[in-house]
């Protein structure tokens, strides 16, 4: 893990940065190996350009030998006053995202004239390219994905509940050894399939019904995330022209990405199909957002994303039309950037398809 | 809830501010009722002294009609910029703790000079005294809090996992209408339980084991959170010694709750008692927290409080020992203070007891 670390450091190098605060334990994991879920109490390390790297730990965690210099506080401790008696107050402080107003605050007040950067980018940059390992479980928690999908959508049946179905999935996931899932499983029919964030409820599945089932597991520690959307016992010729579009914009956005296409080329391939189609105003969400350890990790597959695709980055391709009062279709893939082109995670069959029957 | 902002209007006039962020969903909730997930998107209401309230939206939230300005931006749309435009930056802005450095650090950067200001409390010390809704919900969580307690003491066999236990409340929240738990359940047991924060794991119960069980569930927003230790099958003299002390600690202090006593002073009724008998450096741990839409809320009852307790403040008191490699011993409940003292939310009896015969 130190050579992540020195990832990091060139990062920060190549932004003049000296000193930077990590506070994500996310980040703090990929970093040192220490894994620490500090709720709402302080958490940080210090990274320094001259390797002297920092822990700030509340006593409550059960951490030891860390191989960094520690300092130990208690929650009633002055934590940000022996923060900033460690940080650097004539040159800039990097930031991470994650911090919180209620730390960076006070900081900033007991270093009158400090300078802080927001610098996360030195470290979501290097969590962006995931190496051998993180890929060999981030596939496993995407097989993982697909054979719950394929078996949700064999379960359903007349009259069951959004409830019910998203019930099975979690149970599922257990079952097979993930430690929960990367988000709220999201199981919408008909109409509530046009809300892309609809949360499960007493909805009973009806003849006609989209079936839009957005899932994922985390699996030692790393994320999956997929959307198929299935008709439940049948379809009109509306609703399949709808998946269809949905399905070639998916395939026609994987079908560019390769090392050094922009993000927003690949959002723009499927959202010009969409668009020209006549539905651009109900694809209105990004196409896809990277993965790793959380569910959306920094990065994403957006128009106003200028950066390019490098091999070893992970992220969704996720077209939906939403169409209110009527239905929703998604249809998501998790996808690899490699060295000529891309591979998917997910194998599922994301044709439209009739279940229930 | 207009009468909720009123209230943070008074606090923040106290501080001399005319403008607040107020970033915390559940915050924005108690003062809104506008209910919103905003994951890592910009999600944000700005209090200003004139009534003339803004709210940032993302086109993706599923929001109508929230009786206030409101400032719609999507994914790919200069949100901060947008958020600029409206901050006053001759004048200081409350930030509340919870707002991510990701956008504080940016808004900085678009109003040079911009004074902020952690302002928090002016939501928070609102939030800390309950009203009559919130009462009876809380009252309601830790009613089945206390009833989920006793079936798990009753449940656990010889051999059954620290999984198992968990596993066993958490299907019993959500068979009793909960949303979930407040926090993931602690189970521990025996040499497991001297770490507070021990997550389950596959270690069996055996006879003359402590068994810790820390839980607490959602109703309706709101959370409970008691803590309840048993011994398996029998128990020495020393153990029942330390659980006897952990309880006199936590009624010492319910004993000397009433309104205008100070937190340290409830704190240093539980933590003299532990620390007389010899047992202070195993009680590593502030007394208890606040409590409300999240387990903890800003508020704590700990050495460093030098604030007043008031009618309708809600926090927990759980005093414990923990002796590493032997065992360890918490007893929590959830006490309202009221006109003239307090009122504990937990019945369930608290006396050492032996369980699984």
């Amino acid at each position: 893990m130190s050579s992540r670390i020195e990832r990091v450091l060139e990062h920060m190098k190549g932004r003049g940065l000296s000193q930077m605060l990590v506070s994500d334990p996310k980040s703090i994991w990929y970093l040192t190996g220490v894994d620490v879920e500090p709720h709402e109490r302080l958490f940080c390390l210090l990274i320094r350009e001259n390797g002297k790297h920092v822990f700030f730990l509340n006593r409550l965690y059960n951490v030891k030998d860390t191989g960094f210099e520690e300092v130990w506080f208690s929650d009633t401790d002055d934590s940000i006053g022996m923060m900033a008696d460690r940080v650097d107050g004539k040159v800039p402080l990097g930031i991470d995202k994650e911090w919180k107003a209620g730390f960076l605050i006070p900081l900033m007040e007991r270093c009158p004239g400090l300078r802080t950067v927001l610098a996360s980018d030195c470290v979501d940059d290097c969590r962006a390219v995931k190496d051998e390992t993180e890929i060999l479980l981030m596939k496993e928690a995407s097989r993982i994905n697909d054979e719950v999908n394929t078996l949700a959508a064999e379960y359903i049946r007349e009259g069951m509940t959004e409830k019910e179905v998203a019930a099975f999935i979690d149970q599922a996931f257990l079952d097979r050894g993930c430690s929960g899932n990367s988000f709220s499983t999201i199981v919408s029919f008909g109409a509530n399939a046009a809300d892309p964030h609809h949360e499960p409820d007493d909805t009973r599945v009806r003849e006609g019904d989209c079936v839009l089932i957005d899932m994922g597991c985390v699996w030692n520690r790393y994320c999956s995330d997929m959307t198929r959307t299935f008709f439940f016992r049948k379809a009109d010729s509306f609703q399949t022209k709808i998946h269809d579009l949905v399905r070639e914009a998916n395939e026609k956005a994987e079908s560019i990405i390769r090392p050094g296409v922009r993000f927003c080329e690949i959002d723009a391939a499927a959202r010009d199909l969409i668009t020209e189609a006549g539905y651009g105003e109900y694809f209105n969400h990004r196409l896809g957002h990277f993965i790793g350890q959380t569910d959306h990790e920094k990065g994403d597959v957006s128009s106003a994303n200028e950066r390019t695709a490098e091999p070893g980055m992970i992220f969704s391709i996720e077209p939906g039309i939403y169409l209110p009062g009527q239905f929703g279709v998604r249809v998501e893939d998790l996808v690899i950037v490699t060295e000529d082109g891309c591979e998917l995670l997910n194998r599922a069959d994301k044709h439209w398809r009739i279940i229930g029957q």
